[in-house]
């Protein structure tokens, strides 16, 4: 079968999209090494730099979120596939300083080995980079231990957090300091309805049935915690709202912040209202939305389905959140 | 079939899905009267105002272009459907001013009736009121008589350029001379993979075959001008681009802002593939695009396909273009 997608070489997907992308933010981002996107504008050196790793396929997906007030790079693996270590430790290379940088890596098997490997080529060459992991999928179980829980869209706003604390000119330590809290304070929880398909293979990732949805779901269609029979949108959102505040923890006067993240196919529609419900249920529990995003950030081809993110929020990290940030897919002027 | 959509009543959807819009920008957008978009900070009296009005479905959609630099005021119907004459006049008479509304209406069937209904009785009315047509498909041809070529995405750059003047405080007839001018000027070409499914009726709204493609498709899947087998990224881009190039007369030395405006299912990964060659042939013919948007912004539920839209600018059209906007979906700082 020919596969219904607008690609040319399957081989050559990744550095195709990634000069595709370059070339629509021209002002904002550029690519080099073929598989690293870099700002524009590199940030002074005196200032701690972020690096990131993370498969294609999922666009805009992590490298959007490269630019002034997040990340300084983002290192792109090819189709659902962690880089290889040599890109990474290049790119940790490129942003070596004094000040040090904060490499954040989401949990996923394939990333975390390759960020180990580079990590231990960083310590060799004495390059000064603090290592943190991000796991806030409550789909075993939100006291499951961290390396069971999945990286999933918590790392953008983690970026954001850390970004900020960067750009203010905090320590290393402090800038990991206030990344762990926000990681230790977020929970996801993901839902499918219908399966992707791999852009390279042709194949779909998995299977539903016509009549199921999962909750629980991974990344890349891991399975997930619950099979059930389609809910309303309603139904779905206080199911999941509910879990992930028990998660985090939030009750009335907490300040929180939501996102809702398309999987690919899901409309913008549907999100709005989950949205909705999300918002009612926020009211009558007295808890305070003080930032939403709903949209498509981190992808998964075709799928239908969506990540439901919340985060506690402290005063802290609602200043950092609400700092200025020029990354194509998140601004805040 | 359970339909697999994050939906409740099917017969709220309209009134749900902006309800959920508007409590996600709560500081840019509100909701009146059900159906009826507003700035949440109405704009001065003394400057004109916009308004357009189109069927939900499409989220973001027009709706998603309320806001400071903007829209003042999107009417929206149900799925797929223009809103009735009584919401649009109701819109019309919120925003009536000495200085005058200009009414942006895109070409379909239902919307110019809707309209015209409206505009009638805004005349008996008395009110200040200049309407607008939008028709830059160029599927018929580039050369087919105006009321034949649909309007597609090229009503968003046009409610760019056409608030940037009103926020400038141009008057009315000015108002509509540079709107009308970008008109003029703007073409698009809409390409479909895979149809949609209705979301109240659950009925895909067109087929394709497993192997083909259709360049021309309109904003619903309206029959297009060419079924083709399956081309690769690069192959469409430039077929497609060549068209709309010679539609609007755009070659060495001119500017031109380019959208590829996602039918809903295709992926960014996609886009950004069709745009890398886009901009390589423009650099290739020394023709500067000086603005580009690739994301989705006129949807058709999971639809897989796009719309590739290019207006040649002038100067006066390009400094419009760049004035600053909040408008939830087209932010310029």
């Amino acid at each position: 079968m020919t596969m219904k997608k607008f690609i040319n070489d399957p081989d050559n997907l990744t550095t195709e999209l990634l000069e595709g992308y370059c070339a629509a933010f021209p002002d904002r981002v550029k690519l080099v090494s073929e598989k690293i996107v870099l700002r524009a504008e590199p940030k002074d050196n005196s200032k701690v730099a972020l690096v990131t790793l993370g498969g294609a396929g999922h666009e805009p997906a992590l490298s959007g979120f490269v630019g002034p007030g997040m990340l300084d790079a983002s290192v792109v693996g090819d189709i659902f596939a962690a880089p290889g270590p040599p890109k990474v430790i290049e790119a940790l290379r490129l942003h070596h300083r004094d000040v040090g940088v904060l490499f954040v890596v989401l949990n996923h098997a394939g990333d975390i080995l390759s960020a180990k490997a580079a990590m231990q080529m960083a310590e060799k060459e004495g390059l000064n980079v603090r290592m943190l992991i991000t796991h806030e999928d409550i789909a075993p179980g939100a006291d499951a231990p961290a390396e069971d829980r999945r990286g999933l869209v918590g790392c953008l706003p983690l970026y954001k957090v850390a970004g900020a604390a960067a750009e203010a000119g905090k320590t290393l330590d402090e800038v990991y300091d206030i990344a762990n809290r926000f990681n230790e304070n977020m929970a996801t929880l993901a839902v499918a309805l219908k399966p992707a398909t791999h852009p390279q293979s042709g194949q779909e990732i998995f299977t539903l049935a016509d009549d199921e949805m999962e909750i629980g779901m991974g990344q890349h269609g891991e399975a997930g915690t619950g099979h059930s029979k389609m809910l309303s949108a309603d139904e779905t959102a206080e199911k999941m709202f509910t879990q992930l505040l028990a998660a985090v923890n939030a009750g009335s006067d907490d300040q929180i912040l939501v996102i809702l993240n398309g999987a690919g196919a899901t409309t913008q529609m549907e999100l709005f209202i989950v949205f909705r419900k999300l918002k009612q249920l926020a009211v009558e529990k007295r808890i305070n939305i003080v930032h939403a995003k709903v949209g498509e950030y981190l992808t998964v081809q075709e799928m239908a389905g969506f990540q439901m993110f919340v985060a506690k929020l402290d005063d802290e990290l609602l200043q950092m959140l609400k700092a200025p940030s020029k990354a194509p897919y998140w601004v805040v002027t």
